[in-house]
């Protein structure tokens, strides 16, 4: 496997691998890497030749009170991971690297990149944006493997691919829980014991959620509050969002039909979570 | 040589020329092609081996109040003069095909659009930053060919290919001018006999600047006073902007040394004229 800090190289190590002819699959990370990502780099070795993980901590993402500076970097743990699944290469660069000089140039896609965790996290979606323009133009994959815990994320990154003509498409993987429950995230270390085990109801209100619609309700708000009386079980949460929303264009709905998603972030004391289900309805 | 009027078609056509070995040279157009346009695609030609041009009158970078409907379209003229140059093929596109839905994902230059010609087309760069992109991502060109008449252009788009990695270069080319003086643009078109003449008046005062400077006058305030009498010979000449700004970052200085560009732009009562020189001081 190999490792690369700069552009030139994993441009280099990506042409070498005469990746004409062959595949190219990509999977975008922050590092801290779990189940869920190692579930993205199982699809990509299925369905590409050659795969490439990018380890980045993207500082565009973070807004100015988030958690950049104490975000994991087990780098080691990283690398190990990603040759045990047999990534092909690696890379993992400096912020220097990535922004050589202060960035002015922006990818945003609107309307979408508001709603939901946009709300709280304002610049977040135009950092991820700009960011996997960047890491598309570097790696030029066929294939980039994104989850599905961070559903706002695939549906903006699909419309901008969609919207600048990017000549590649994105695979979404389902979401890969822990035993009890909990959605994988890198921010789950964040949490103590206590925290911890409260955490367990994003996805038991998730849960609920489902049982209501698969035993007929469709009232979006009577779903909702049955959800936060789950949530509101625990004193120490947050609800930031509620959402139940069309799965293409994020709007709030007032009946359940069709393609919808439903999701909510809440604030723990040490993390921000966030998890959500897809349903089909009819 | 090859006509796509579709994204499929085009990318069909790039990729059966076998262009992986051999380099793809692309000439952004918004058609009404003359002989500026055909020293691009003349360059282009001396460097690669397959020359895409594109005809597509893109309606993001207009404003509400600007040409967009009266822009000229000599279809056949255009083919006429890319067929005679050895283009190999055209991609001239509907709206439609380039903006499917309503289009949300834009990339923006902070800063470098908002000076110059930016203040009084204050969404025009972003929307030629986005059709730029699209077009490089549908052609994938190895080099894109821009003309030194639209500076401003040119030093965003520069830019946006520096920071968001895009794996292509631009070649930046001359200036091209009617045996008096006059920049070649499309819109020379719109002028009557009389503004035709007095257009004059834009290279006249940038030959007066290069003259004052040649004279090892320094002060870009003085410059832009003569420059200003020059224009201002015209009565029905709006003087938009005069700028004497640092090549690089277009900031303003005030005093001349380094790369230089003077820029300006006027309204006439059928047209806003750009014009411009750059120059190395020591």
């Amino acid at each position: 496997m190999k490792i690369a800090k700069t552009i030139d190289e994993i441009r280099m190590i990506v042409a070498d691998a005469g990746t004409a002819d062959q595949k190219v699959g990509f999977v975008p990370t922050m590092g801290a890497l779990h189940a869920g990502h190692v579930s993205l780099i199982k699809k990509a070795k299925q369905q590409c030749e050659f795969v490439v993980v990018s380890i980045f901590v993207n500082p565009t993402q973070f807004g100015p009170n988030e958690d950049l500076n104490k975000y994991p970097k087990p780098f080691d743990a990283d690398i190990a991971m990603c040759k045990k699944n047999g990534v092909d290469a690696v890379f993992a660069p400096a912020p220097s690297e990535m922004y050589q000089e202060q960035n002015i140039t922006w990818v945003s896609v609107d309307k979408l990149s508001e709603l939901l965790c946009g709300k709280s996290r304002p610049t977040h979606f135009r950092g991820v944006a700009t960011v996997c323009t960047k890491l598309f133009n570097i790696i030029q994959p066929d294939v980039a493997y994104f989850g599905q815990k961070d559903a706002q994320q695939v549906i903006i990154i699909q419309r901008m691919i969609a919207d600048l003509n990017m000549p590649m498409r994105i695979v979404v993987c389902p979401i890969v829980r822990e035993e009890d429950g909990l959605a994988m995230s890198s921010r789950n270390k964040y949490l103590d014991a206590k925290q911890r085990k409260e955490a367990l109801l994003l996805y038991a209100s998730l849960q609920e959620a489902q049982l209501l619609i698969d035993g007929g309700k469709r009232e979006s708000a009577f779903i909702k509050e049955q959800m936060q009386k789950i949530l509101n079980i625990s004193k120490q949460m947050e609800i930031d969002y509620i959402s139940i929303v069309n799965a293409d264009t994020l709007e709030e709905i007032e009946e359940i039909k069709g393609k919808v998603l439903i999701a909510l972030a809440v604030k723990m004391p040490s993390a921000r979570l966030i998890d959500n289900i897809l349903l089909d309805v009819e």
